[in-house]
Protein backbone atom coordinates (compact mmCIF):
# COMPACT_ATOMS: atom_id res chain seq x y z
CA UNK A 1 0.00 0.00 0.00
CA UNK A 2 1.55 3.48 -1.07
CA UNK A 3 0.96 5.64 1.73
CA UNK A 4 0.47 9.63 0.47
CA UNK A 5 2.47 12.08 2.42
CA UNK A 6 0.04 13.59 4.80
CA UNK A 7 -0.61 9.94 5.84
CA UNK A 8 2.92 8.93 6.15
CA UNK A 9 2.94 12.12 8.23
CA UNK A 10 0.53 10.75 10.49
CA UNK A 11 1.59 7.58 10.57
CA UNK A 12 5.29 8.15 11.58
CA UNK A 13 3.91 10.89 14.81
CA UNK A 14 2.01 8.18 15.68
CA UNK A 15 4.76 5.96 16.33
CA UNK A 16 6.88 8.98 18.10
CA UNK A 17 5.69 8.03 21.45
CA UNK A 18 6.65 4.78 23.61
CA UNK A 19 3.30 4.53 25.37
CA UNK A 20 1.50 4.44 21.39
CA UNK A 21 4.38 1.98 21.16
CA UNK A 22 3.16 0.22 23.49
CA UNK A 23 -0.15 0.21 22.53
CA UNK A 24 1.24 -1.05 19.33
CA UNK A 25 2.83 -4.08 20.84
CA UNK A 26 -0.10 -4.97 22.88
CA UNK A 27 -2.35 -5.24 19.65
CA UNK A 28 0.50 -7.22 17.25
CA UNK A 29 -0.98 -9.52 19.51
CA UNK A 30 -4.25 -9.27 18.87
CA UNK A 31 -7.36 -7.45 19.43
CA UNK A 32 -8.35 -5.52 22.54
CA UNK A 33 -10.71 -3.33 24.17
CA UNK A 34 -9.90 -0.21 25.35
CA UNK A 35 -10.44 -1.22 29.04
CA UNK A 36 -7.27 -4.35 27.96
CA UNK A 37 -5.25 -1.11 26.40
CA UNK A 38 -5.69 0.54 29.45
CA UNK A 39 -5.21 -2.00 32.85
CA UNK A 40 -1.24 -1.84 32.17
CA UNK A 41 -1.08 1.78 31.66
CA UNK A 42 -0.89 4.08 35.21
CA UNK A 43 -2.74 6.65 33.18
CA UNK A 44 -6.22 8.42 33.29
CA UNK A 45 -8.72 7.21 30.71
CA UNK A 46 -9.38 10.29 28.62
CA UNK A 47 -5.41 10.02 28.06
CA UNK A 48 -5.38 6.52 26.71
CA UNK A 49 -8.30 7.24 24.48
CA UNK A 50 -6.70 10.41 23.17
CA UNK A 51 -3.39 8.26 22.12
CA UNK A 52 -5.77 5.91 20.60
CA UNK A 53 -7.18 8.36 18.57
CA UNK A 54 -3.70 9.85 17.32
CA UNK A 55 -2.63 5.93 16.26
CA UNK A 56 -6.17 5.84 14.41
CA UNK A 57 -5.30 8.74 12.90
CA UNK A 58 -2.46 7.91 11.54
CA UNK A 59 -3.60 4.75 10.55
CA UNK A 60 -1.53 2.68 12.06
CA UNK A 61 -4.94 0.94 14.62
CA UNK A 62 -8.62 0.88 13.40
CA UNK A 63 -11.63 0.21 15.65
CA UNK A 64 -15.22 -1.08 15.57
CA UNK A 65 -17.67 -1.09 18.46
CA UNK A 66 -20.03 -3.67 19.56
CA UNK A 67 -22.51 -2.65 21.71
CA UNK A 68 -20.97 -0.75 24.24
CA UNK A 69 -17.42 -2.00 23.85
CA UNK A 70 -14.98 -0.19 21.32
CA UNK A 71 -12.51 -3.18 19.82
CA UNK A 72 -8.78 -2.07 18.57
CA UNK A 73 -7.04 -3.81 15.87
CA UNK A 74 -3.91 -3.86 13.92
CA UNK A 75 -3.89 -1.99 10.43
CA UNK A 76 -1.33 -4.19 9.02
CA UNK A 77 -1.12 -2.03 5.52
CA UNK A 78 0.14 1.13 7.35
CA UNK A 79 2.82 -0.60 9.03
CA UNK A 80 3.73 -2.24 5.45
CA UNK A 81 3.61 1.84 4.03
CA UNK A 82 6.17 2.75 6.79
CA UNK A 83 8.04 -0.69 6.43
CA UNK A 84 8.04 0.11 2.53
CA UNK A 85 8.96 3.89 2.88
CA UNK A 86 12.24 3.42 5.17
CA UNK A 87 13.58 -0.07 3.06
CA UNK A 88 13.56 2.04 -0.31
CA UNK A 89 15.79 4.32 1.50
CA UNK A 90 17.96 2.63 2.73
CA UNK A 91 18.44 0.18 -0.52
CA UNK A 92 18.99 3.43 -2.60
CA UNK A 93 21.95 4.21 -0.08
CA UNK A 94 23.06 1.28 0.12
CA UNK A 95 23.58 0.94 -3.21
CA UNK A 96 25.42 4.35 -3.38
CA UNK A 97 27.92 3.53 -0.69
CA UNK A 98 28.16 -0.64 -2.91
CA UNK A 99 29.02 1.69 -6.05
CA UNK A 100 31.29 3.95 -4.09
CA UNK A 101 32.93 0.99 -2.70
CA UNK A 102 33.71 -0.58 -6.21
CA UNK A 103 34.92 2.90 -7.69
CA UNK A 104 37.20 3.36 -5.13
CA UNK A 105 38.40 -0.65 -5.57
CA UNK A 106 38.62 0.23 -9.26
CA UNK A 107 40.82 3.29 -8.56
CA UNK A 108 43.32 1.49 -6.16
CA UNK A 109 43.59 -1.90 -8.24
CA UNK A 110 44.53 0.26 -11.60
CA UNK A 111 47.93 2.08 -10.73
CA UNK A 112 47.39 4.32 -13.96
CA UNK A 113 44.30 5.72 -12.79
CA UNK A 114 46.33 7.09 -10.28
CA UNK A 115 46.83 10.73 -9.98
CA UNK A 116 50.95 11.74 -10.27
CA UNK A 117 52.49 12.29 -7.25
CA UNK B 1 20.95 -2.19 15.83
CA UNK B 2 18.09 -2.08 18.81
CA UNK B 3 17.73 1.83 19.22
CA UNK B 4 16.55 2.80 22.32
CA UNK B 5 12.42 4.22 23.20
CA UNK B 6 13.67 7.34 23.18
CA UNK B 7 15.83 7.19 19.84
CA UNK B 8 13.00 5.74 18.52
CA UNK B 9 10.94 8.80 19.78
CA UNK B 10 13.35 10.85 18.08
CA UNK B 11 13.76 8.48 14.86
CA UNK B 12 9.87 8.39 14.23
CA UNK B 13 9.78 11.88 14.41
CA UNK B 14 12.24 13.13 12.42
CA UNK B 15 10.50 11.45 9.65
CA UNK B 16 6.77 12.79 10.83
CA UNK B 17 7.51 15.97 8.01
CA UNK B 18 7.38 16.02 3.72
CA UNK B 19 10.52 18.21 4.25
CA UNK B 20 12.30 16.08 5.86
CA UNK B 21 11.41 12.77 4.21
CA UNK B 22 12.24 14.97 1.06
CA UNK B 23 15.87 15.54 2.73
CA UNK B 24 16.47 11.62 3.10
CA UNK B 25 15.19 11.04 -0.33
CA UNK B 26 18.15 13.21 -1.61
CA UNK B 27 20.66 11.94 1.07
CA UNK B 28 19.75 7.98 0.01
CA UNK B 29 21.58 9.19 -3.37
CA UNK B 30 24.92 10.12 -1.70
CA UNK B 31 26.14 12.61 0.40
CA UNK B 32 24.97 16.64 0.30
CA UNK B 33 26.11 19.75 1.86
CA UNK B 34 23.34 22.18 3.24
CA UNK B 35 23.57 24.25 0.09
CA UNK B 36 22.70 21.57 -1.98
CA UNK B 37 20.47 19.85 0.46
CA UNK B 38 18.65 23.68 0.44
CA UNK B 39 18.70 24.29 -2.74
CA UNK B 40 15.44 22.36 -4.16
CA UNK B 41 13.54 24.05 -0.97
CA UNK B 42 11.83 27.43 -1.15
CA UNK B 43 12.92 27.48 2.74
CA UNK B 44 15.39 30.27 4.17
CA UNK B 45 18.31 28.52 5.49
CA UNK B 46 18.05 28.39 9.42
CA UNK B 47 14.94 26.84 8.93
CA UNK B 48 16.53 23.92 7.03
CA UNK B 49 19.34 24.00 9.47
CA UNK B 50 16.52 23.06 11.92
CA UNK B 51 14.98 20.01 9.75
CA UNK B 52 18.45 18.89 9.69
CA UNK B 53 19.04 18.93 13.77
CA UNK B 54 15.77 17.05 14.07
CA UNK B 55 16.96 14.64 11.33
CA UNK B 56 20.29 14.75 13.09
CA UNK B 57 18.97 14.20 16.75
CA UNK B 58 16.86 11.14 15.55
CA UNK B 59 20.29 9.51 14.18
CA UNK B 60 18.59 9.34 10.60
CA UNK B 61 21.65 11.41 9.55
CA UNK B 62 24.97 12.39 10.54
CA UNK B 63 27.49 15.39 9.45
CA UNK B 64 30.69 16.33 9.01
CA UNK B 65 32.24 19.72 8.72
CA UNK B 66 35.70 19.96 6.48
CA UNK B 67 36.94 23.54 6.23
CA UNK B 68 33.26 25.75 5.98
CA UNK B 69 31.35 23.08 4.13
CA UNK B 70 29.00 20.88 6.78
CA UNK B 71 28.01 17.98 4.61
CA UNK B 72 25.47 15.48 5.44
CA UNK B 73 24.76 11.61 4.97
CA UNK B 74 22.73 8.81 5.70
CA UNK B 75 23.20 6.53 8.79
CA UNK B 76 21.78 3.31 7.81
CA UNK B 77 21.52 1.57 11.14
CA UNK B 78 18.97 3.91 12.27
CA UNK B 79 16.61 3.27 9.21
CA UNK B 80 17.24 -0.47 9.98
CA UNK B 81 16.36 0.11 13.55
CA UNK B 82 13.02 1.66 12.25
CA UNK B 83 12.31 -1.04 9.50
CA UNK B 84 13.29 -4.02 12.29
CA UNK B 85 10.32 -2.45 15.02
CA UNK B 86 7.84 -1.89 12.41
CA UNK B 87 8.50 -5.45 10.77
CA UNK B 88 8.48 -7.13 14.19
CA UNK B 89 5.00 -6.15 14.87
CA UNK B 90 3.80 -6.60 11.21
CA UNK B 91 5.23 -10.37 11.62
CA UNK B 92 3.33 -10.74 15.02
CA UNK B 93 -0.12 -9.67 13.73
CA UNK B 94 0.06 -11.67 10.83
CA UNK B 95 1.07 -14.55 13.01
CA UNK B 96 -1.79 -14.08 15.65
CA UNK B 97 -3.99 -13.81 12.27
CA UNK B 98 -2.80 -16.78 10.84
CA UNK B 99 -3.87 -18.63 14.18
CA UNK B 100 -7.17 -17.27 13.92
CA UNK B 101 -7.97 -18.11 10.62
CA UNK B 102 -6.53 -21.87 11.37
CA UNK B 103 -8.23 -22.09 14.29
CA UNK B 104 -11.94 -20.72 12.02
CA UNK B 105 -11.05 -23.46 9.08
CA UNK B 106 -11.02 -26.37 11.89
CA UNK B 107 -14.90 -25.05 13.50
CA UNK B 108 -15.95 -24.93 10.39
CA UNK B 109 -14.38 -28.87 9.02
CA UNK B 110 -15.28 -30.44 12.02
CA UNK B 111 -19.46 -30.31 12.74
CA UNK B 112 -19.05 -31.87 15.91
CA UNK B 113 -17.83 -28.99 17.23
CA UNK B 114 -20.61 -26.79 16.16
CA UNK B 115 -22.64 -25.01 19.29
CA UNK B 116 -26.01 -26.53 18.98
CA UNK B 117 -28.59 -24.71 17.10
Amino acid sequence: MMLQSVDLDRAFHALADPTRRGMVDRLAQGPASVKELAAPLSMALPSVMKHLRVLEAGGIVLSEKAGRVRTYHIEPAALAGIEEWVSRRKAAWNRQFDRLEAYLTEETEDPQQEPEK
